[in-house]
């Protein structure tokens, strides 16, 4: 090969790959794996890759190692469309006819795992975008991308470089920004009315969120623990409070 | 050290460490760490272990990557005591008093980092128990006990070897046994009115919840995904019907 792709146009993963070749398959534009994989579910992969016409290339262990920059590949790495990323306002733009639209902005979340679990999550559960700095995260790696199950391919992304500023500008936009924070005048997630168009900020669990960011949100939520650990994961968190909001807010 | 301690007593990683430290450091035996840490974090815990009593051997990397089983342990690895398990009858007398309580069942959770998390979710949002099969999933290894953030050593863990006999020991004590899968027939798991007493039995995203079990159940539920995406990640469906319950039945 003569040149490899940028880390930010890869996925990787068996089950990723999956989700891509069956909702997305025009966004694949070369799949690399391994020769001789004999494994039934991994030619059942090529198959799938040879009837939508998607060129693949067999290369070393070593190549995929390196493209991925993670040996969590399962032997297949995929050279996805460059993505598009949006800005607040042409995010914007494209949800205006909404009524209703929940938003997730991310704050800190530095661990890979976390936050392509929070992607899927967030698809899953019909967040309309999630917003992130590249300054004060995890950029959209192969491992991302593999943790989010294609989500990462398809799920409107809203990365930019302040956070501080984009709350303000979802807030003119009618949006209502909740930081979801333990803090003592926090309300209950469990009992708040969320407004139809949220803004749901969530911090890493060492860092929390920016005090700057806080103070812009108009409400503090959080979740009561029921048992003796602090917290939930905050991928877990997300499920939670989009579960919340969907039960008041679901199509 | 003579004899290493076995795996089913054994925690590892920080924030286990911590958590047990702040909620149950009866629990915790000995910890065993590398020489000179000088983090300033793992300096903190090594005097929380101290305050508490706690004895501290400094062994190797390579005696904590083999006492561990995993190099994940962050230089941390803490015997803890032997962990009680119980079977279905002892854990219904023991909740025979509660009018409402939600028991997870989990059937070929075989993935430890799903299997750690699902316990520290279930502790969180209340659930009463997690019951699950030896011969049907992760056993309790170090790197189950890391991802559960200290649950492990104090939510009631049910250990079986038969699942489907159990679920008929539940529904004979008063709950409604509720199979989580994709099926023509399942129920939106946002519409469902949740019994009091319910056992909520999650699959694997491979294998789902075996057909000799979902006879037994009384409904099958799903969660109607808003995406393209077929499934959450177990974890996070476990998170989300948990939300719908308590929502309903919350203290």
């Amino acid at each position: 090969m003569k040149r490899l792709p940028p880390k930010d146009q890869l996925t990787m993963g068996i089950h990723a790959l999956h989700s891509l070749l069956l909702h997305a398959p025009d966004r694949i534009l070369h799949v690399f794996t391994k020769p001789t994989e004999t494994q039934k579910r991994k030619g059942a992969l090529l198959d799938l890759c040879k009837e939508k016409g998607i060129p693949v290339s067999f290369v070393s262990l070593e190549t995929l190692d390196h493209m991925a920059g993670s040996d969590s590949h399962q032997s297949f790495v995929a050279h996805v469309q460059g993505r598009h990323f949006y800005d607040v306002d042409s995010f914007l733009e494209r949800i205006e006819e909404e009524s209703k639209a929940i938003v997730l902005m991310l704050d800190q979340i530095f661990d890979p795992q976390n936050f392509g679990s929070i992607l899927r999550t967030a698809e899953c559960l019909g967040a309309a975008g999630v917003v992130w700095s590249k300054n004060r995260g995890s950029d959209l790696t192969p491992v991302v991308a593999k943790a989010s199950s294609g989500a990462s391919e398809w799920l409107p992304l809203i990365r930019i470089s302040n956070l501080a500023e984009a709350v303000t500008q979802f807030q003119d936009d009618g949006f209502k920004a909740l930081a979801t924070t333990l803090a003592p005048h926090s309300q209950d997630g469990f009992k708040f009315s969320f407004h139809q168009k949220t803004l749901l900020i969530l911090g890493s669990e060492g860092e929390g969120i920016q005090p700057l960011i806080q103070k812009r949100a108009d409400s503090l939520i959080s979740l009561p623990m029921q048992g003796k650990i602090e917290s939930l994961n905050v991928a877990q968190a997300a499920a939670v409070f989009l579960t919340l909001y969907q039960m008041q807010n679901g199509k």
